[in-house]
């Protein structure tokens, strides 16, 4: 029997919590040759590390993220802390021959992602493997879209529409956090969900972003500072001290892609009444591909081939057993959820590791990413006016 | 008893067959003071105008709009006719004194807007009334989402996002009309269904689109000349002799709005599966309205001020008697269809010769639709650069 | 040229003023040999009926339907009146050799509608042609699902599940009507809307409903007498005289049909929320299709010879020139209302009279319809037991 | 430290998969006084209980299950097998002074249903809990409907609808599965996923089922062996041996409430195009609600009291904090799977264990769907008349 894979996860938030579950289930549903394991949480503080791990059910914890990495019995560090501090544990991990799984946005710059990207290369020739967790590309349905695409069913693409509405900051009174802070998060809106966007429409339409025009949006320019008292979801005292928000609450941007089609893309987390409506529509000369989040276990296909008094977008339930990563879960119709994306994600990880199949988004993918996240922000800077993606190639 | 309001249409197309059904139908349901009568057809061509006049039960037919506009019997110039004639049949009929109800977008240029909207001021001290035929206006969903933004139900408006899908020339076979072609019809997707969601727009938000910054794309650069054997949703022999698309298949582009509001604007005749598909959303910092033309008799309603747990977009079947227009027709639940919009606006328009009610919008407004529409064209031209709608005030 | 078909409408109601537009509609969007026209509107009350004819643009009133159908100069005699009078009106039509167009349920009971199907049925002999109103039939939607149907493309039926779901009762102060009186209205729920299901099921599937076994619900047992200031939707005074209601709030019945299906049909008008929710699926070994009349322009189709992971419900917008009625109308997309179901139903009987074809339900035809609401009656009040249909057969 | 929960499942195949996933994962995001864990799997052959022990992350494994019961380190006994088992296992179990998961149905008679409530009664004496496993009651959609309902939010009920649509039996060459055999499945598509529906809508509404007039359908009589190489998904060879099915592929009844309610109930395995749509509508006086489980993070309200022209379904994303069950789990908008509605049970399971909070359904209600199974037979098989549910009260 073959060693497990033996994981250490930095960051003990929202994606460390998400991650920790995703290290747990992916053995017990997929065929994996190894299997991994989360055995150790690192984090800033010692004790609600230690508390975290507890929570998490991963034995150990640290609060020291350099030692950990220099762990030999360490396999696999899966980065879940905030932007601004990727490049420098991946560059650590990576040289310490570690296989790197690094939360999305890659980095908060370009230069930091061209430097971990460069690392990973040379790291790549030891064996090493890095993925960005652009975890949308394993909902089913994206992935059944993908194939469609891939097969050719779509034709020539024309149009791609992408829109993240999330609605948490309608409130002017929704308190602050580390995600308004352009240090740590290194965009608001853009980065953080503006990203996901970005990467689905490249990967479904295998074809890059090249140019883009675009706006940002600072609508509420300071926030009450959130206390212990006060959830996320809430709003803070009226009287609470303001914190600065220094990134944008909402941008907006058209994009040219390398194959002629037609991008337009929009993010917000100010559309009252959308929780997390992560949508994207793909238009041919062939057919059409439409998704919402909301409705993650449907594709909406479109096939204009068809007899014109017969077509229609079709809703395909996306829980066959034929269909991408649904096999290894329950009966036809018997939905996943947003946790599923990690499990899968995971899964393709482990598998590049022992199957040396790619793993996808490479850090060298994810730095497309964030040259166009680069392009909006210059962009939005100058008038909006045509701004090229820098290195951008089909 | 009164007399009746004559109406002479000029155009004999698909909007002069729909414009003759609202005159007959507006007075059987809505109680008008005084029932417009379309008493004669103006077209091109005698005896095709004669044939259209015995299809669409019209009495009399000309293929002369010059003296048809002299006749004293006519009340109502009701024009048409494609873009590029507005100006010259509406400055005449005004400097006649008729009443002119003219399809939009108002002109094919701002200087023609301007001088129609300049002789429509000038009549209107006559007494003489001008409306331009913004028909989704009277769309009693959006109609209920304008009253409930006017009643502050959404609050400080945030986006604005109005998406108008056709997919009649997703084909590259489909064939050529006048509508592709730029000296008739102005601009292609922009001025025929981009225009109507920049009316709507500003009509519901109250607030108008200062600067955008926008991108247009012809996708497919020649069709096959239509002959007379193709209908329009065919394809064409594909050793049809070609011609020239001048204009537009797509266009795309942000917009900002005097209260501070970001839109994103698509209209495009290449999106497969969407047969007509005119949607438009508000956020507000209160609440969403949301409306989608393939399903006309709803709007989408979420009020962000409901308890959190009960909060969702609610479905408002908008065919109650208290809603707008709806009262006219049938019980709760029997839905309209696109043609009410018509009949809608020619009893509004009727009202505002009677009853002294402002014709909306009149010519002044539509120019602020135009205006929109050269900024459109002006920025597409200078490489997106965000540019200044001319004039563009609340 | 021929002469027009002239037409009476005995009914000055919701269905008098819906069929004097559909009169007046119907040449002018489709190619009649012979143009109908209503000329003269018979009703109960002569200055209301005088009224109703001005408002319905109709030349001519009578308050005597006898003297009405007595005159030569009358074609086509359409009864829009309740259905406790069906019978007595269409016999004296049919022996005064007028073709007869009857609104549905064609009578109250089964003798008056054998009654009606033998004077039709001796009529036709001399060309006199007998349609019942089941407009439903006339929605594109609906006949497409029928020509899908009769293609195979379901394969043998196994499931219709029909429910028709209104909410205008659901208050119990909501005031009573007619339709609530077991005298004229023959019975509630069941005659008014479930009948439309029934005649839909057999329609689309070609197969006779054999036996059934139904529950009939009154909710509200008295309502407040309607005076003359509120109106249908509102609700009356607290203390207004209340009025026994005799007739059914709800039904709910299982069906067998000829073929081997199994019928789930439903009936209310208390589903709070749905105003008009005519809804049919039909489930069949290769397919299935469905419809909810809040979606009128929409068909839903499952083709389950699809590859599995392409399979789903496609939701077809019925307004394509190649689907029924709709080439007569818009261009596609430009979705179709109620109203529309009424023209499509005076243009089939038209061509019944002029063109020779098979007018669609006849009164024999609409006969089975009425054994099956009496086949629910007699299972209801005998403990639901299974019931037979009275000469039901394939 | 409080010591662990010891489990013992006791079933290898779907359920036993799904609820193994529950317990490891309950304790990570809910916070339980006494963590559960499995500790050993049971199964009917040795080896293979082995294997899946090993997939499903279990510790130990046994082919014997009343050795397993006998063992004394174990405290709860997770029953997963088919139907006609259950008794003997569970009567075991509560013998032994094991807490008691039961799947459902409780049994596949009334009179083993009735033991097994009596045992659990007199074991609820010894602090025993028992709790029979209808996990949709566990879905944050209905269990805010439940909340609504009892807080008077819909008035007096009118309307309960349910749906249970599944379509894996729609083609005559799926293959014989053990749940289309009347001695193990007790019965088919009724006891299978018409008791999820019964035993919804009595919690829902807080209203036993009285009475009911059903039918039963068996479309398909015999169908071929499964045989290894052919997945539950795919058609078996056509010269495959063919074994009878025993049981119902459809069942439809309409139900009468106590509370005065008139229910209309129908499940099939032969819907074709619909995987798993579980659905319930319930309509009262003052309001309804709507939940289809293709959208399973969703509930539809209607509340008729708003006013008229503001009045819709609304469509509230259950993903709030304050939503029951989510807040253990992701962000606004980021939905739950099928597998969630097991956690949840595992966690109410634990805390009535733990917390002294009652155990719902325990099995003494869920011998009242049992009741309503035995009706609806009954009924079946005699002409679908009116039949009382023994026992029933409110």
């Amino acid at each position: 029997m073959t060693t497990r894979l033996r994981v250490a996860i930095i960051g003990t938030g929202f994606m460390g919590r998400m991650h920790s579950h995703a290290w747990r289930t992916a053995p017990r549903f997929f065929d994996l040759s190894r299997a991994p394991e989360a055995v150790l949480l690192v984090g800033s503080d010692a004790d609600r590390t230690a508390a975290a791990a507890a929570e998490f059910g991963i034995p150990e914890s640290s609060a020291d993220w350099r030692s950990a990495i220099a762990r030999d019995d360490i396999d696999i560090v899966d980065i879940c802390t905030p932007g601004h501090t990727h490049a420098e544990i991946a560059l650590a991990a990576l040289a310490a021959g570690k296989h790197v799984l690094c939360e999305k946005p890659l980095a908060n710059d370009v230069a930091d992602a061209d430097r971990m990207a460069d690392a990973a290369a040379a790291a790549a020739e030891q064996g090493v493997v890095s993925m960005c967790g652009f975890s949308y590309r394993r909902t089913p349905a994206l992935a059944l879209a993908k194939k469609l695409i891939d097969d050719g069913r779509l034709g020539q693409i024309r149009h791609v529409r992408a829109q993240y509405l999330q609605d948490w900051l309608t409130s002017p009174e929704a308190p602050f956090t580390w995600r308004l802070d352009r240090e740590r998060a290194g965009s608001g809106t853009l980065g953080d969900i503006g990203a996901h966007s970005i990467d689905t429409a490249q990967w479904l339409t295998g074809s890059a972003i090249t140019g883009v025009s675009a706006t940002l949006r600072t609508f509420v320019e300071s926030r009450p500072r959130l206390n212990e008292h006060v959830g996320l979801g809430g709003n803070a005292d009226a009287d609470a001290p303001r914190e600065q928000v220094t990134v944008d609450d909402a941008v907006a941007f058209t994009a040219s892609f390398a194959d002629g089609a037609l991008g337009v893309f929009e993010a917000t987390r100010m559309a009252a009444g959308h929780r997390n409506a992560n949508r994207i529509e793909v238009n041919g000369e062939l057919g059409s591909v439409a998704f919402d989040f909301s409705f993650m276990n449907e594709l909406q296909f479109h096939d204009a081939r068809l007899p014109s008094d017969e077509q229609g977008f079709r809703r395909i339930d996306v829980t066959e057993p034929e269909h991408p990563y649904a096999g290894a879960w329950w009966p036809a119709g018997h939905g996943l959820g947003y946790e599923h994306l990690f499990t899968h994600q995971t899964v393709d990880f482990v598998r590049a590791i022992t199957d040396g199949v790619a793993a996808r988004p490479d850090f060298a993918e994810a730095t497309r990413v964030q040259r166009v996240l680069a392009a909006v922000e210059a962009s939005a800077a100058s008038d909006s006016r045509y701004t090229a993606v820098e290195g951008a190639r089909r």
